[in-house]
């Protein structure tokens, strides 16, 4: 069976857990708390030398790192990702834009405020920097959206989970989701798709990882 | 022929013009200077809302963007992308750390010092923050070259390439190369690959966007 080590509240780890609740794919989750430096223990890093969660055990022990790289991986061959061509490579483009324009701002602000080991981090000028980033990217989401209905075209992709996954929590975090209509009604069509759960869900006989072990 | 709307000294936008250049794919380049406001300008805009370069237009007029997304589409059937499977899951990955623990501390740092528009960011607290970020990257990077002689296995694949367009620059940068021998040993096996160009080649016939057109 797959093994996922993650951080239940990381938007990053809800990428591929939900890829897998979707397609139906028993998994073993195994938390560790990326707060508490479970992620830099030796035993993590030996698995991850980059100190990150999430991580993909497969069966036979090998590891993938990368929350896009095991959407891509686990999605191959299935209706979540367009066979090789244009289709496909909006997808890849999709996904890229989410982890270099989008995650950087909207994922950090969110951590600022749910996090209070981060709390001090959040200065005016950073927090400011964080919303101006963020709207940005949205603002591209939300042009993309008014034209198809999921981001990569008409049809859900990988490249919808990648971005959901901290879209959904951008009101939270302090974006003005009223200036998107177009992403608050693609969150809803994506959290009504087939099979969705929401982030909170986890498979049964879920095990944890401290910084002890 | 294909289009590559890109600034010649950025090396996001170096990335496909080495996979067009070692495929020996023709393509046309045109100049775009993100320093003076030409990716910004309304008629760079309307052909990417976010505003990047670099940009590749195909022969039809559709547009992709994402410097690695182009790098999995023009590979895709070639010897630089493993077909499905766990090795090609291994080449997502090093692209998406690439994008995402490298490019923000490198690349940027390389832009601070190169760019006298940007010198004025360069302040002790940000560079000191560029440089950990960046040499952690680095590290991650050495640790698996140790074991193969390519970034994702034993074959030179897209991911050399991405990971390539910073690193060749990270010593101009400001980062210490000397406590990365590996790294140094690939960036040669890398610039001496087959079909090679230096960041500074461009095809012939090469034309220029400019903020006013």
């Amino acid at each position: 069976m797959l093994t996922l080590y993650g951080m239940s509240s990381s938007g990053n780890c809800y990428k591929p857990r939900l890829l897998l609740a979707k397609l139906g794919r028993p998994f073993r989750h195994v938390e560790v708390n990326a707060m508490d430096g479970s992620t830099h223990s030796p035993e993590f890093l030996a698995l991850n030398p980059n100190g990150k969660v999430p991580l993909l055990q497969l069966e036979d022990g090998r590891i993938l790192a990368e929350s896009n790289a095991m959407l891509l991986y686990l999605a191959e061959g299935t209706s979540y990702l367009p066979d090789a061509g244009f289709e496909r490579a909006l997808v890849y483009q999709w996904m890229f834009f989410e982890q270099y324009s989008h995650e950087p701002y909207i994922a950090v602000l969110r951590a600022l405020k749910k996090y209070p080991e981060r709390a001090h981090q959040a200065t005016p000028e950073r927090v400011a920097q964080l919303l101006d980033g963020g709207h940005k990217a949205l603002a591209v989401m939300e042009m993309q959206l008014s034209k198809t209905r999921f981001i990569a075209g008409d049809d859900y992709s990988v490249a919808d989970i990648a971005l959901y996954a901290y879209t959904q929590d951008a009101a939270f975090a302090g974006y003005d989701m009223t200036r998107f209509p177009h992403i608050t009604a693609w969150l809803e069509r994506v959290a009504t798709h087939g099979g969705h759960v929401p982030m909170e869900w986890l498979p049964e006989g879920s095990a944890a990882l401290s910084p002890g072990d």
